[in-house]
């Protein structure tokens, strides 16, 4: 959470409710078109039940909004802060261990019910005297965290359902097919001081501070996201077989999964099938490829004989291409900016306990909330993760 | 499955239709309290999922019933046979790995329409000319089969629903208090040959033949099981503490699980609570002893100076004392009785081949259904599960 | 340990110094092929290293003997309890974790040097007045337990250089090649009651007695152990594919480890080779197979249709056939004898804290000490361990 | 490996023999004190047995250098690449795996026959015509990856005895205390571009290059590592019990380990003791700390309310303090420097293929081969490790 109170944020936010309700109305909508079960399991610990997701956000704003200051306010469950509560070890005891995926209650109905009793409290709380400007910073950030989940979600619900042996589609619409529309070339930029980090008004996270000089040598960067046509090429070469292409621990992780496609590829038939939010479908050879970890995106690279960008490069291209359908790998480490402070407290938490063996990704997804990107956004993940909406942009 | 040729059995059941129907709907009744929800999750590999065991007994009928018997009869998914197919090698390949606990579909409700599809089926074959005197050991095996996964449904639902940290109660009845009646007093036997083994018409499992001869020691058998007092002062006394009573591969697992006290039991605010179908209660001192594995089970019995019986004897003794309301451990390890063979096929693979590093429970639990326990029942399980309904008989 | 004071024991031991130098000296002999490296190492946990034996052994004498019934007698090293202590929960807290295949030190040197200050002492004790007749069951335990460790040495060994890629050899003699000498054959016992277990004067291990009595029916049991030839029919029928020959447990075991031949069979070159103690050869295949486990043991049986006999036929038959080349699995678990009863104290951990689990093993082997078999032995190992000489007799 | 040819490297060696000799010659040196046991044992999977070590960088100088460039020349034994090949996939298949600490054979004596043999082939060669300039840089690349091997010997054997219960020596002389001289002070350095990455002529290794500029923002840096006094207050101030101090991954990592303390010390009788080289001796309390990892060096910056410098800002400000005696943990992930290139072939798996979740150490230890040492050298290791000889230097 930002807070240094060195720099002088406003936020641009006219109708504070307003915006609440959307973005909390548009996480409901999401979870639309399942089936009750599901809500309820968890396949793998990365993947979180939807019906967690959807109680979690929401004991975020009971938990650091209301009760600390809506004076009065009575705690839905006393119970649910065992079940939501996620990572915050500052936030009471943990004593029965609570595996997400193992909780048939609270149920969906349950939890649909504390999200409405909430929200009702939450617009109250938003109207009266105690909203002040001290609680914006908290309020967005409250907002911010319920957009990080709502991607989530998709990512999870398609890991759900396309583990399925009965691969049930989550909707039935026909996706435009998104053909790539300018020629591939790559961008060049000169050696010299830039400068990377958020600033300007509005929200961002911690981690995007501050904005700071870099020293960066010649590079090019692509215009392009990588296609499943070029990584196909990749998987036909070998790809997957020659060590040389890829970290040790990158190879070990090979062997160990007997890896050799994007994740959600299977081959049927002869043929290789792509399982996609409306089903099983062929492979799309001019879609960007997606579902790839960090090892793949840079073994991929290295048959290219070039490289991925680092986050500092990108953020200076970021003008030049566009953005915003994969989250795009970067070579560079997920660590603080200089003078990167925690905030104290459980909101302190948030970002900088996470600043080791991560990586960044910068850009954004197809599956990313609107409103919930910028240039200066710093996602991050462990390298052997491929179930978010992930691609490759190359540089060298 | 029993089908030694060489012994006559005739069942007498004089109405199979209605026996099919009751058997079948008591699995439905005892899921009428849940919520969709707790059909879905499966905290540990042993419990399976409510909706998962409703499934697999309906496949069970379809695939060695329905479909090798009933001309004509259409599957209702083929892909269900992935999903609902537990250990049977024999029938199809299993290609994707279905973790039972992380399949949200089937839904629910699509698992009661195929119940009900494959029952009305199964009404419409019992009455026609294709159910004829040979499918009657099959059909009865399938019913056996579902009663099996009645008891299991029980104890699965009380896993799941005693895992959460919410405690809901499975039915809101107050217990009948079960307190023992008569006094405990040892019942004493001869040396001398016995026999053991099913004899009669009717059912059995084939690993209760082949009837035969054992010679038996003197031995005494305790007419009453233990109680939660007696297991306390066990406790009370340092028990979990002290190896002496362990069996070394006992001990491992006390020291890694951090051992203390049966299953479900919980020492909070100075007392020792249990929970129960009811929710959770304080321990009833005069209750017999449930869900102790057999670690447990032998190291109480070393520190009362004293031994549990094998099957022989329990079998031999059975008459003479009540038994019906816990599986009780024996000291004998499940193994074929003299001329046991497997039968050919995929129901030979339903008792034979877990022969190994098992020990046999006898007896029946307040779980079991009513119709499915006899005296020569071989329950067996591993030596460190501990959520069946089980508890201690004493010998020496 | 035997100590049921009800029977009259009478060691027919005239000299036990010499009988005590005699077996001690048996280990130092053992161990004459090895290198230094070769004392050192533990490849698997069930494996120790051989200094260990020879520590351990020692560590017997000196801690159960020696320090309780010898006045005076002075520890050669207080931390050896530490290192050499194997099971034995009584004896001493164990607070630094030894894994025995880390411990460079105490050197080989420093252990021979052990072994010869206790010897010594022993000798001075064995003639003195403090070796009494309530001493020789303790001692004769001891010696019983150094034979038990040379056969652990010899399999132990074997492990450590059958599983080096240089494949050394442990001696450079031709061995005698074991060709069958009878024709194999069935040999038939009729329904009865028989008596098993220890009786008579001399040493028996605690888990041999009671002797008592057992009815068992009709059998016939193979007066010839399995050859290599008919194993490898087994494979090469296909035995290691077909589940239906395996407990459920074994086919987890042959999935997970890829099993598809005994331990120390390497396909080269068209050829099956056997890693045998001259060093890597071509398979004999008049050779009774050796170095497979319970699951292998019991699939073979299967595939032959036939079983495995139990403990009980086995001793019944075992006068009308040779045996002692090979520990021969049978199918009954290791489970105590009517009567037997676990020893006060430490040598109490003997036998009955293992009786779980395991199954029991009949005769000898090849590698079993001199003077260490008998027709009443109960050798018994967990199902999937294959490093013992271990072989199948058939039983119908 | 260095090899970027459009840089100039000159190799300021005048006698290669000598050079070769002298470093060859210490690596025996380090061994000197050991018993041949000692050279056997791998505890953990990050320690190497010390006789794997000898042989490991012996194949080095057979594989790169002899064979490839020495006509004629023939190999020791063909059968140790796969013995002593480590990471090197590009060398030959490795079928059979070779767990380290398993291998008793070959034996130490034939290691040393080994490195004699070589050792005597790499005279005849150096002196030869065959030894042109062209190899320099691979002979200067052994001989480097030699010391890095001494280093791990030092550390390696530190890890074998120290985790003795005997605590066996290494040595026996009386350390010289290291105390501390000077006042700690932080140092200033003021924002601007700087330069990093080694020039000049010599060796490097490839991931010092390319030198290049960096941007650096205001920072202090201490001219002192901490000390056991301070760290020691870190521990009695709760420091490991305070998850706000540590990373996610580390809090995990400290209550899975219910880590305390650094690697060696042991809570005896009321106080701190330390295994050294010389034995187990009390806390030196102004000694350097040692032997901790990148979570607890993190941690304890955080509970200074400080933090550890990037590799930028220490090799910058390294001129201005004494460095040498501990690896000092950076807060930079082991990245590729601008224009870093791998080398094809298998020495181009030197270093680029670690290049992903490890953490950049910078200085040397007391553990360095003297001449091994270099400003702009990056040493690595995961975040979790802690054997090494490493220390803390605080950043702000």
């Amino acid at each position: 959470m930002k807070s240094n109170s060195t720099i002088i944020k406003e936020y641009p936010v006219t109708n504070w409710t307003k915006r609440y309700l959307e973005i909390r109305n548009h996480s409901v909508e999401i979870c639309k078109p399942l089936e009750i079960e599901d809500y309820v399991v968890q396949p793998i610990v990365d993947v979180s039940p939807p019906k967690w997701h959807l109680g979690h956000t929401t004991w975020f704003f009971e938990t650091f909004i209301l009760e600390p200051n809506f004076p009065g306010y009575q705690v839905f469950d006393a119970q649910y802060n065992f079940v939501f509560n996620s990572y915050y070890e500052t936030i009471g005891a943990r004593v029965i261990r609570t595996d997400r995926g193992n909780l048939s209650r609270p149920s969906v109905s349950d939890i649909y019910k504390y999200r409405e009793y909430v929200d009702k409290q939450m617009e109250i709380f938003l109207e009266s005297e105690f909203m002040t400007e001290k609680i914006e910073a908290l309020l967005e950030l409250g907002l911010n965290h319920e957009q990080q989940h709502q991607e989530l979600l998709m990512t999870d619900i398609k890991y759900i359902l396309g583990h399925n042996p009965l691969f049930p589609a989550y909707k039935n619409e026909t996706d435009l097919i998104k053909i790539r529309q300018e020629n591939s070339e790559m961008i060049q930029f000169s050696e010299g001081i830039y400068e990377i980090g958020f600033n300007g008004n509005g929200f961002c996270f911690d981690n995007e501070l501050n904005r700071h000089k870099v020293y960066l040598n010649d590079f090019e960067i692509s215009n392009q996201l990588v296609t499943n046509k070029e990584y196909l090429e990749f998987m036909n070469d070998g790809g997957y077989e020659d060590f040389r292409h890829w970290h040790a621990e990158g190879w070990d992780w090979v062997k160990q999964n007997q890896a050799k496609s994007p994740l959600y590829w299977h081959f049927i038939d002869g043929k290789w099938m792509n399982y996609t939010l409306n089903g099983l479908q062929e492979i799309n050879l001019n879609e960007s490829v997606c579902h790839i970890n960090f090892f793949e995106a840079s073994a991929f690279a290295s048959w290219k004989v070039m490289r991925l960008p680092t986050e500092a490069e990108w953020e200076v291209a970021s003008d030049y291409f566009n953005w915003g359908s994969r989250w795009e790998w970067t070579n560079s480490s997920y660590l603080p900016y200089p003078g990167f402070k925690k905030e104290a407290g459980a909101v302190g938490e948030y970002n900088g306990k996470f600043m080791v063996n991560q990586m960044v990704l910068r850009g954004a997804s197809e599956a990313t909330s609107i409103g919930h990107s910028r240039k200066t956004y710093r996602n991050f993940f462990q390298t052997h993760l491929k179930w978010q909406f992930t691609g490759i942009r190359l540089a060298k």
